[in-house]
């Protein structure tokens, strides 16, 4: 990883600003030969639009992606995809305020501190407008993984926002499509949708916990040591605007469990071993055990709030500040997509990493 | 970041196996004229080294140090340091079972799944004896952040062991050196020792969680947006054998926070701005705010436990297995030199790259 | 370097096909504040700008540089630069030969067979189109130089035209630009013209040298040992399309010489240490000397020519082949504007990996 | 590449300066399984050992390699291959002279004026004797290619030495490991004896071209852009002390050829197509095409003579410098092994980085 490129053999490059002409993503090392169009990515693209409903940033963006280079005749060449997303609703308004001070809990400062300049506009460089080159590249992956690996299933969801969980107890993935927090618990979306609702009306907001699982990984994708699968999962993840915390399998919680608990035991099942658990994650030792791959990230509470907060501005004046806009009250909504993205394109990065060394011969059991 | 190599100026390859003859690791890209002596990294691999208390493995390692290049006249000479430790206790002993057997919860049967072959032998390469070469590498980071940024300071410890936390009302700094769990808390040290002493009795083991802090770290550390400074954090510890969750700043729990709660606001300092709490960990945006960065990871059991756990061998019997041999009941005593030395290379790593990209100029407020 | 990226800290990664709808490329790494607009770029693209003269391909292209991202108010942020250039001379035409049949000397077989698939129209991703990405690139590089090493300058020329060379006896730094082939002799000009008409009417092309040199390198750039200044430069120039050979310095010519001629011998200067010759090319041990860096490169000639050649069709036919079109009869003639473009994203790549690594900090001679 | 590492997948890390304890590499990435011992990494360092005639240093030095990690039990694991050099005679010298002073043509000044500070016992880093590591590194290469491609051949021999070239209608592969010039010339063998002996004796070094072939490549490996198989080529060919040029193919000669010339025609063989000439050099597009890789490199003379030289001293006088101890007065000698073991190293890592991107399956033809 180098700054704006993530992956080894699956490389993505993402570029832009909120609110300058175009953001995009130039995806390189993609195998040839994969079927692939506009119309392919672009459903990726609509889950994570926003202006879908009231929980989300009411910024009308089509989110139209096209693609410059790198396939023909609707199929890829192996050579570089350039995926291009248009920004059009870059709303012509005065950024004075945002453009003097520093939001608390943005990144304003940071890059201010670092550069010596930065686009304010719309937060510029880090807004979450940036994890739509995710989700396009996502999409890409998503196509070589249906072509390279027939069975995988990648999902994300919600299992918190804020101080409510879902009851796992009622988990049905069917219902993840079926409200607009993408949770598998038709009680929660309900409650939740009251919850962000009293949010929002105070002019705050809160953060989130997502899941991402991966069906149908393969055993011995990974690296020792320092390409390891979660490790590479982790980096992916914190990558996300917003992330604050990855957690795989049982996550933090692990550290409260004993070696007998925390044992996955293992019996031959029809077709090789077969774990009774899945503690792990789907992971041990940095590659992938066969079993799902289960990735939790924590999204903190949007920045932007209606609600005052203290501060300073450029010059140095101590100030208090509202951020008006139209800012989703919780980011962590709109993260469900931008995971299941990331999860895609590790997954087919360490695909092809493993064919690369190991020509994907696995170790026989039994 | 690409298989056994992390960072991307200042970079650590790491190689060695538990049984081999040695282990160790270059390093390359360190700045020249930073003093450096054998004696400078000795006693950060002291503070790793087995068999110091009944808490770890009692395997007799001196783990000694040596440095094979990149060093002339007692300076670093800008070319790669090699560091070599000997493996000196790799006890002549019967692998009969493990060889055959897969322990539950350890990385042997993904090995074998991946490469076709493992090296058995106390574990191999995923044996948690790789941590040293991470350790001894950590002390050449601390030597060259010591030369650039003298204020800085890495310190790491315990806050959580099994069901066991600490009271942070009773964070005390000079008690971390003075019990064997590196535990900021006087009382937490001998509950947890008699805690600890009943796991490892009724042969069992159990997970903990790390935290590392960074004061000193200068603003302006890290980059948009895949080589952000947590990102590259959440890479490094999650890389760090038996990790399975990393927390920048608030971590996990910044997903039931508010945005009001979670603002960090900000005041004018004599010196420029001052925040006014820390949720942030640190990092705004993947870049460093100058506050201390804070960060947790999570480490599982100890998977090599003496009560029998069902597992298949590699001729695809259902067996039992007991795990018997030196292991450490609590591995993540032990990870905290090692969390130490991933934020000290991490660091360097990202203070040698903003370096190169912004000269170190940083943008004015005030 | 990977696929399509290439620098280490300054990285490019292009994108785009001959006849897809745009070409550019990703610049991510320019240190942030640095001036820059379209207006900066377009000077060298219309140098490479194809349909100049008789001497290169009439395809009427504008080559208008469009930066999406990455500038704020006209200066540089530190995050991805994205340069797009738009195709708009895709001739409709008939491909069917060409998409057919592999041009011999040219990638059309290769593309096949590695790939299984190829944008044949115009030679796709292998065609000299993807040059202008480079040298846009080059712009963002040059412009970041002047900001950082104000007397650095770049200058790139023809030395040889097929079997015509230059009389450096008569090297002449303004005629460079006063004539179709950026030959620093004006006596060479006019004989190469006629030459060249003469080739191209007899359906035939040809092969060229060209020389760059860098004045003002401040010494101190480069690293050992696989990222030398040479070794980079080496990968850069044999990168561009039909490039053959790579020299430094005396280059091939090395060879034949002895020890006591090789020998830069050194005086003391006013300003410190003095090079009495120039046969290391400004380079020694891979790090630059402050000497002038000379790098020289070959171009082999147009394979797509309108004699006919041996070669087989995509289904194995023998056929006879005449590729029709608008090609170059020397493409070395434009290959100049982007030699100097590697060049220039070489220098400024190891000037941020040697601020990064040293802190600029030089040894004292004297 | 990243200073002291090469490769993408198959990665190179060498370590070690000439007269520290001992020189070495991290080997990453290489396939699991592969047969590996130290007796078959010896013979290839002994080709390269020094002191084997009058025409080498006459520095003892078995170069005993050992391996130290990622091989088991006779085979590969997948794991990290650490490979050790000991240095046995760094004989006891005043250094004095060389320690002050700056050999013209050596790398003395720019280590000093980049890292403040360099180890000038026998050069240091930058002395040749780094490149044993190369070889050790390609012996593993070799071995990884002998499981994968059965039939690829590496051979490498001297084309030039000084104003001697070779008589190509006299080639003769057998007479390469006859004489100490491995060149494939027996006439010339006899002739270059007399040539450097007298070089030698009047205290003066000389240049040479080496060449090396890799025969039985197969097609589709290289990559676009800027991983070209010629391009990485270059730079693991520059990279190698003393290099100041490398070709592929007809190299710089291909500037003064047509395109008609130039052009290797196809015709359709028992096996798929036929090239009639390799003026290619066995790669198009950066890819190859089949035929045989045929890279040529060219060696200055050693720097290093005993004919004094104009030069200045640390402190900055002027002196004159005449250099004392073992050198080779024709350094290509002992590079003929260290560019075979590049060119192993460059198509192994294009082998497996292929078989990530493309899964191997390559375009038909007929």
């Amino acid at each position: 990883m180098s700054l704006n490129t993530f992956g080894h053999l699956f490389r993505v490059t993402t570029w832009g600003e909120s609110h300058g002409p175009a953001i995009g993503c130039t995806v390189d090392g993609c195998p040839p030969g994969v079927t692939l169009s506009e119309a392919d990515l672009q459903p990726w693209l609509d889950r994570r639009k926003p202006g879908q409903n009231k929980y989300t940033t009411q910024r009308k963006e089509p989110d139209e992606v096209r693609i410059l280079s790198g396939v023909f005749e609707g199929k890829t060449t192996g050579t570089p995809i350039q995926l291009m997303i248009e920004n059009t609703d870059q709303r012509s308004k005065d950024y004075g305020e945002i453009a003097g001070a520093f939001r608390p809990g943005h990144a304003d400062i940071t890059y201010h501190q670092k550069y010596g300049i930065r686009d304010y506009r719309g937060g510029g460089r880090s807004s979450a407008r940036e994890t739509a080159s995710r989700v396009a590249a996502g999409g890409v992956a998503r196509a070589a993984l249906a072509a390279l690996v027939p069975g995988l299933k990648i999902t994300g969801y919600m299992v918190q926002m804020g101080v409510k969980g879902i009851d796992r107890a009622r988990f049905d993935a069917v219902e993840i499509e079926q409200n607009p927090f993408w949770v598998p618990d038709a009680v929660a979306a309900v409650e939740w949708a009251d919850y962000l609702d009293a949010l929002r009306l105070s002019h705050n907001s809160v953060g989130a916990v997502i899941e991402v699982v991966a069906d149908g990984v393969p055993a011995g994708l990974g690296a020792p040591l320092y390409a390891k699968l979660d490790s590479d999962l982790a980096a992916a993840m914190m990558s996300i605007n917003a992330v604050k915390g990855v957690e795989i399998g049982e996550g933090m919680a692990s550290a409260a469990l004993t070696g007998v608990e925390n044992a996955d035991e293992i019996r031959m099942g029809l077709d090789g071993p077969e774990f009774l658990s899945n503690h792990a994650g789907g992971i041990l030792g940095g590659i992938s055990t066969g079993q799902p791959v289960v990735c939790r990230f924590a999204v903190k509470p949007t920045s932007s709030i209606l609600t005052p907060r203290q501060t300073v501005t450029q010059a140095g004046q101590e100030t208090d500040l509202i951020t008006k806009g139209r800012h989703d009250p919780c980011v962590g909504i709109r993260a469900v997509p931008v995971g299941e993205a990331m999860m895609a394109c590790v997954l087919l990065d360490h695909l092809l990493l493993d064919r690369g060394q190991t020509g994907g011969v696995r170790g026989r059991i039994g």
